[in-house]
């Protein structure tokens, strides 16, 4: 089911600055037993890309009362996209551009194994991001370095690539942000100049600094991966996915990994 | 008049990977007496894009009759975008995924000053291009780095803004190429890191190769810009417009600008 600007229907204005420029931003959230999950963290992190690009913001009950109307008793995902709307001349737009909504259920995915108990293989991408750091942080929607990223492999056995930046740094998975455990400490890439800073990632984040464990932002050089006890991706659809390898590296399952699903208590 | 997969409509999939991701590429064209210019040309970058985001090209043939079908006797602009279609897994797309073909007629643009005879006056933006190879040159559907630069300013009498990289080189304008007479010889940036090649770039590069002017496409520093003796903009709709001004910059339109006007005999 597609809900647009409040209308069950799959179709969206050929105009629409989406297409046209990938001018507008998305959130992808897990609906379990009628509820989303993270919601106000999704709000608040397209408000703030709203704001950012100087989007009209459509408003959190808006939002949800759109997202309720895909259903509630099962579990799924819900996609909502939120673009600058239809016209403008090229470029330029007009300061009070109504802003186009559209809502997406899909089936929740199957992932072929069980990724949160056993763990996943990655790669590292040979595309790199761009560094940009008025685009950094928001799931905007231009996201062709993601879709040439994914396109690199095929191999089922590889859930997932990861991404550096032109400074060989570790910055992201192309759908997850990632973690790496370093004497206890709880690390995670600082997304200043590239990546998208993940609800998720955000959510890890203060579970952790709960369970007083030490987290910080900084730059993971792709030399040092050899140098860290854990390694996890995360989500808001699979939650937290342990690490087992990265090509040819090799990571075991640790305790902060396994204390950090137990808090999340994520259902995926 | 919008035609979508060779149907009059003007709506398309909500679903497209278009606005999802920006996964498509676009062309601008002009429409004067039933011809569409440098279709040829323009058709050479579509595929080439296609080839690089392997995305499956529609085919000339196809795309010039659903051009035709806007109408022909007067003067209009075409947009054709080529989207990879509708669907996949996420950033993941099916290798056999069909291409959606929009293709849009909008009016010739009302310039407000005779551009191409008195000149125009520009700025440089703020916002910098990111470096990305993998996607620099393509007219790809990624655009919000032209989006935020062509909302920096909103005074009239600038007609386009410039974009420099992350290193201080001057790349292109939000919606143009750039080129300056530098002793003689004229020189265009190179476009292997980030910018669009536009299909006006390489037809004035075509135009000055054969009237003997020597074109380099080279770096070119901001800190350069004063010594230079003329510049100007192109793209595919405007032709060349003389720049007169880069903020407190003065320019003369000189007789390079003015010759290869001449050779251009575009009529816009």
């Amino acid at each position: 089911m597609i809900i647009v600007n409040g209308q069950q229907q799959d179709l969206i204005p050929a105009q629409d600055r989406g297409v046209s420029y990938g001018d507008g931003l998305f959130e992808t959230i897990a609906v379990v037993d009628g509820e989303p999950l993270l919601w106000s963290m999704h709000m608040d992190r397209l408000e703030d890309g709203c704001i950012r690009l100087n989007i009209a913001f459509p408003g959190r009950e808006l939002l949800e009362a759109e997202t309720r109307q895909l259903g509630g008793d099962d579990r799924f995902i819900v996609k909502v996209i939120v673009t600058r709307g239809s016209g403008g001349r090229g470029y330029a737009y007009p300061p009070d551009l109504a802003p186009n909504r559209i809502i997406m259920r899909s089936e929740w995915p199957d992932y072929p194994h069980d990724y949160q108990g056993s763990g996943i293989q990655t790669r590292l991408c040979e595309i790199r991001l761009a560094r940009q750091p008025r685009l950094a942080g928001m799931k905007h929607l231009n996201r062709l370095e993601q879709v040439m990223a994914r396109a690199e492999w095929d191999d089922a056995d590889i859930a997932e690539g990861l991404m550096l930046d032109m400074n060989n740094n570790l910055i992201e998975g192309t759908m997850s942000n990632i973690f790496v455990v370093d004497q206890g400490k709880l690390l995670t890439p600082s997304l200043d100049e590239c990546g998208v800073a993940g609800v998720q990632r955000r959510n890890v984040m203060k579970l952790a600094g709960e369970s007083g464990i030490v987290v910080n932002e900084c730059e993971i050089p792709v030399a040092e991966l050899g140098n860290y006890s854990e390694v996890f991706v995360t989500n808001s659809i699979i939650g937290i996915w342990p690490v087992i390898a990265i090509d040819s590296l090799k990571y075991p399952i640790g305790q902060v990994t396994r204390m950090l699903q137990k808090s999340l208590g994520h259902p995926a």
